[in-house]
């Protein structure tokens, strides 16, 4: 059974393991102090394109989102995240175990704008609500869509405006950022946005999410709130190694490339036999509407999630590719497809 | 320059890293639900001698001791810890960020005993004091000595009769076990304490704590704590394939017994030369007071920490041994001590 | 300027005030272990009809709101509320503060039924999400409406069913239970649900909500939590003495009686003149939706909230009775809208 | 049975209460925005002489030490406090349960100076521990000892040169300032700490604590602080009233110097009858060390705190007076004494 379940089903790109074996008897510093993560943190800083950046690598998603708001925020100040932020539903309340409220705001792609900053604003006005402080946004979003450089530029302007933060989720950046209607670079989310992350464990890495701190203001410390929150890995080689390797040439954004070509056959093919989707995403997630009946069959071959009923006789499906998927596994799947139409 | 500074300065034994590249193309399920981690979780219980534990992976220690004790206690109850505790100082209150005060016992060779736990109790009376309900120990001690059977048995029964929970910090659980003067088998630990952890990351693997949750009441939920902390990696995979290699066999016992016996010539020729030793620690790590002059010499070859100031001519360093500690670097070690006499 | 804007506005009752004076110069226990408080609780399991409750006082609703939720949860466990819960947005994240997410449901009157629940329970299936453990309801709701028996009881059964516990704010509970529609009585909540306060501040008590914990396992170790929160007065004769006066004979329902009935008419009155109410609550407050050409000309002799625009030229206000209001305000106030009519 | 036990078993001042009756049937503002509040917020900066603070009245002491320092830290940071104080044992934990460390200082007459201040912040050096950021004292002490300017000088100093805020607990902060050996005046503090509070509960009121924030970077949304946490009493003007009174002229003054005298009594006469004290203490709280077989004679008729054995046949008892101690009482226990040596 093939699975398109998710982007963390493999282990890591060969070239990865390979570095870890060449420099596993080296003897090197703990958490993160090592030649390694310090090499792959100037080489972070050059892509981006600014010398004066603060970059940490923590384990995952959750950790970096729960760390990272809890570092950045004082404990009456909430997040503002839409309604599929990824901190919202599937963190197990993680932010708000650190004590900070999270406001949901309804959207209908997943992606937030100036008005709907503007409205949390107008409703959290005095000292008996949460005063909103952190605007949570992830490109991609949970529902596969990308923010282009407008969006993202208005946004950080509304936030400048309203003295927001604004936190980038990269988890899938590289999709993001490699997908074909893609016009935001490294160096636009170092202006852009207070601080974001680069997912590494999404796009090639065993494990490993480069925090990317940008506004000097949130940069003291830091590395006590890691160490706090059990993010400082004693053997931060493990993600140092990784990361060099990922970005020595272009492997990372390759990588997300091939993931996104994967998807764009299968989006291709959906289209040409008349499938709608549930949300435009031009990155490594599909949502294609699917037939029951045509649902059932396709488990029989395939692992993917069954996302949300859309009718008595309809449901969309979430379809993940990553660096690893197979170009015949993707070819195969739409055969069957086809044959099961 | 060698290192003797910690026992987390190299990657992973090799064989871990092998059965990482061999299991790295399948397909498996995420966020420790693979079919790695779920036979490491049963080999362990073998190796434990009981079917009714309930083990998880977490990557390090501060990681497992917040994520533990945090799902462990209510809000108003705390922590007892030997003054030498790893979390009372060492982990940036990671505790006391979950909200749990720690009880600081003063303690000699930084082992806990009955006596302390009840005059923690006795000077904790009502509800304008917290309540005293986890007792925290690690084996080794921070500072190198181990439980005997004899003692944890006491401590246990103390515990028991106090309806205190008895939580060890096994970050370096190899060394104690395989200490010459050990008399304590991992059944045991899952007779005498409430859960206890397994440390891969300090004996070989390059990320990986085992969690064995032996108390009924403590095993409900016990992943949703671990997500809100985010300690529920994606690639699961990566902590379960490395303990299964390490428990495949006897390699996770063989390479504490390196560790020790390396340890082993440092000391026996430290006692030979007249050295005195701040505290007897029979495992991997040890305390010789050395004159400073003799340190400074050694610092020019060797890294390692000075622990404390003794008098003002002395001071006591700490040197660590590891799996991956070479005999040929302890024996030059040696070599030079004898020389700068 | 006569204030309609709420129910705290005033002092206390003259006979809570007097009984304090009368008291005044006794030597008592402190933090609620007084005679007063020990009366005062009595009382109230008598006016409960139950002997094996745990009743202790508070200063204020969010003060015990926080306390109670954060004492009965586990790290993992979430709230359930209706969007309109007043602890999730009008008391600036308290409860989040102390860990806990709040799920919150779009519901029309203020009002949750077993259909919400499971929705609730439906959408929170795994450790990637929140574990759904207490429903928290208000009585009368943020927006004045109050429950039936009947509702009630479908929801406890709902709660029991689920393991879900059942807590019910009762700030402003005389309202409710002196309303002219209500059929619920003290004893069917102390059968119904599993912890609900008695709010003293909003009538007629300078400070003061008795919480009453039904549920035999919420008991053990409450007043460490109230100690920790901050929730145990020195004094705490001062909520003793006033508790007790209150429910020494039946002045805590006349009072609650009187606010309603000043609500009453106001409610009369915009009913005959022909207005509209944003929700129907037959307690001390209510929503009329007026022009706002009206409204402006009553704020020059009346305070009181513009609750929510409801088209280009409505508004809907909010007006509060109390224990305090005088009749002949309200008799004023209607001349008033009559006149500007 | 007369009771020395401790300066919170009366009621108020009647003054006070009076003052409470003649305010009590008028409308006014709630959470603390009423005119009683406001005017007793302006008298008090008058009282400090600096019109640049901001003053906020909380319930309580625990409530008022967890809300400020849960405020005015980030969350790996940590406060220094003597082992005695009394956030460190005697309030449940409130303090590490908003996440923050309290390292203790082994001190022995309930003081900290510069050089203790200096060791903590050498014993932590690096992300690995908490950061010290704020010292906590209080005044007096927990044992009734009192800082005089010197050294309060010395202590301010101290803490600004390492970038360290200065809290002072003022529970009872007026019995300190009225002591005979006083050399501090309010506008002092206002000058030397970065936060304060006069405690009124421990003074004559029934209720209340004054915070003075001094340092500007503390003083924004702390009353989101105070709601959030449950301190912010929707009947403000319950405190509000109460310190006006206090403060309109010299009775909260007039109040300690009363309690000092009368403790003072008690000194006196213990001198005279040769017994020693546990600490010396010019305050409203004395430790005098008497024979287990006085100590139970005077139980019989009297009760106060036996504080800690001292040997075999000594202890220590605490005898606290207050606003309301009658000095016939005194003079009745003076007597007693007498006759039972």
């Amino acid at each position: 059974m093939y699975s398109f379940k998710n982007d963390y089903s493999e282990g890591a790109h060969p070239r990865l393991l390979h570095a870890l074996m060449e420099s596993n008897f080296e003897q090197v510093d703990g958490y993160g102090e090592d030649c390694y993560t310090r090499q792959a943190i100037e080489l972070l800083k050059q892509k981006i394109g600014r010398a004066d950046l603060d970059i940490h690598l923590l384990s995952g998603g959750t950790q970096t989102n729960l760390t990272a708001i809890a570092a950045f925020l004082r404990p009456h100040e909430a997040v503002i995240s839409a309604n599929t932020g990824h901190i919202l539903v599937h963190e197990t309340g993680a932010v708000e175990a650190t004590g900070h409220k999270i406001i949901s705001i309804e959207v209908g792609d997943g992606k937030l704008n100036a008005a709907h900053i503007k409205a949390a604003l107008d409703s959290h006005t005095d000292e008996h609500m949460v005063k909103p402080k952190l605007v949570y946004i992830s490109n991609p979003t949970e529902i596969g869509s990308i923010y282009n450089k407008q969006e993202l530029e208005q946004l950080s302007r509304c936030c400048q405006e309203n003295k927001l933060l604004l936190f980038m989720d990269g988890a899938r950046l590289g999709s993001a950022l490699c997908s074909v209607e893609n016009d935001l670079k490294l160096a636009d989310l170092g202006r852009l946005v207070d601080a974001f992350y680069i997912g590494g464990t999404k796009n090639g890495a065993l494990i490993g999410e480069a925090l990317v701190i940008c506004r000097e203001s949130l940069k003291e410390d830091f590395r006590f709130h890691m160490k706090q929150k059990g993010a400082l890995l004693a053997k931060g080689r493990l993600m140092g190694v990784q990361f060099l390797e990922l970005f020595r040439d272009n492997l990372f954004f390759e990588l997300a490339q091939h993931a996104n070509k994967m998807a764009g056959l299968l989006r291709d093919e959906f289209s040409k036999a008349g499938f709608k989707f549930l949300v435009y995403s031009p990155s490594n997630q599909i949502f294609p509407i699917l037939p029951n009946r045509l649902i059932a069959e396709l488990e029989k071959h395939y692992d993917f999630y069954v996302w949300s009923k859309v009718d008595a006789e309809h449901s969309s499906i979430r379809l993940v590719t990553s660096w690893a998927t197979k170009e015949e596994a993707v070819l195969a799947f739409i055969e069957d497809i086809k044959n099961a139409l």
